[in-house]
């Protein structure tokens, strides 16, 4: 167990999915000795999105502090985002010296945009996979998980997945009691296994 | 069906609880064309959550328009909140003009604390049970449960519970198909019983 906590950066975007970000940092900031929360922008101040709330952005992208994990969501913003060569290029240095470089939903598709996942298994919202997929050729998509983990990279599938991902990455990193006990403690039903994904075949997957 | 979109007001206060209000609001928001959503604060502007990250309020208190369906989460700072006269007053006012008056976790403390819930039926976190309940004393709190609901009063359970009861009132306003549509979308397992609560008794409350 480290003595100071981790830093995780939130990537926010214009129209970034609100579950996305939320939901993870719901449950790492229950754990506040463990984790140290930022949000990051394109500049700091409010953030649109997807649904219309704003998030205030504690950092601009420019200004962001190295922090140890990244977390990258997706949302309607995604359509942008994906092709601003810009915000492609800063996330692939600002990944690059974090120690985790995670996704929730169509996150994975900009970070398979920023190159973060050539040759890696990752997978992501189950709705969008078609997209998804003509995004990230050099990435072995794997279209029936909760989440998928390779070295270093953690992705989740679509908008709540995230929740479980953050769940696991807690267990990984300190105890899976320490993750149960804050999926307790919010009421939330974790689930636990990775290959857990009805979304799968209700979107013609499998 | 409504031709103009409900309106839902979220009402923040420093240090509420992140997933508390994001969580019906993702669920709420993927239907833009059904409910439109704004952010409720002390001040327009940053309001910082119990877990660090800040949201942007669209509107300060004295300056809330009107809406259709009133969200209070609850979080760490509910411990102010409650002992604030002029945040409970105006509470019980902007509840007043609304259709459904909703809560989640110990924002039914504060809905009781304004005297919304007197006489009624409601359910709050069942790891801070007890202080609700010293804090309502008019209220019938119903320890196991996953929300509850008693004429246009809507409580859920610890934060989590708050995106079931989300899917639950779309589908008393619309239909369960559309709510299961979003659920399915946002790749959420929807607990469609209100009487589903394994909190409850892990909370030593039956």
């Amino acid at each position: 167990m480290s003595s100071t906590p981790l830093r995780i950066g939130a990537v926010l975007f214009e129209r970034f999915e609100l579950l996305d970000v939320f939901g993870p940092l719901e449950m790492f900031g229950v754990l506040p000795d463990r984790f140290e929360l930022s949000l990051i922008g394109p500049q700091m101040g409010p953030v649109a999105s997807s649904q219309g709330p704003r998030a205030h952005a504690d950092y601009a992208y420019a200004d962001a502090p190295p922090v140890d994990i990244v977390l990258v969501p997706g949302g309607i913003g995604r359509v942008q985002a994906i092709v601003d060569r810009a915000f492609l290029d800063w996330l692939a240095g600002y990944c690059a010296t974090s120690q985790y470089v995670t996704s929730v939903c169509t996150g994975s598709a900009l970070l398979a945009a920023a190159s973060l996942l050539d040759g890696y298994r990752a997978t992501s919202n189950k709705r969008a996979f078609d997209w998804v997929r003509e995004h990230g050729p050099r990435v072995e998509w794997v279209p029936e998980a909760r989440w998928v983990v390779d070295r270093n990279r953690w992705t989740s599938s679509g908008v709540a997945a995230g929740i479980d991902m953050a769940l696991a990455l807690t267990a990984h990193l300190f105890d899976t009691d320490l993750a149960q006990r804050v999926a307790d403690n919010t009421e939330y039903e974790w689930h636990v296994d990775p290959h857990w994904d009805p979304f799968a075949a209700l979107h013609g997957l499998v």
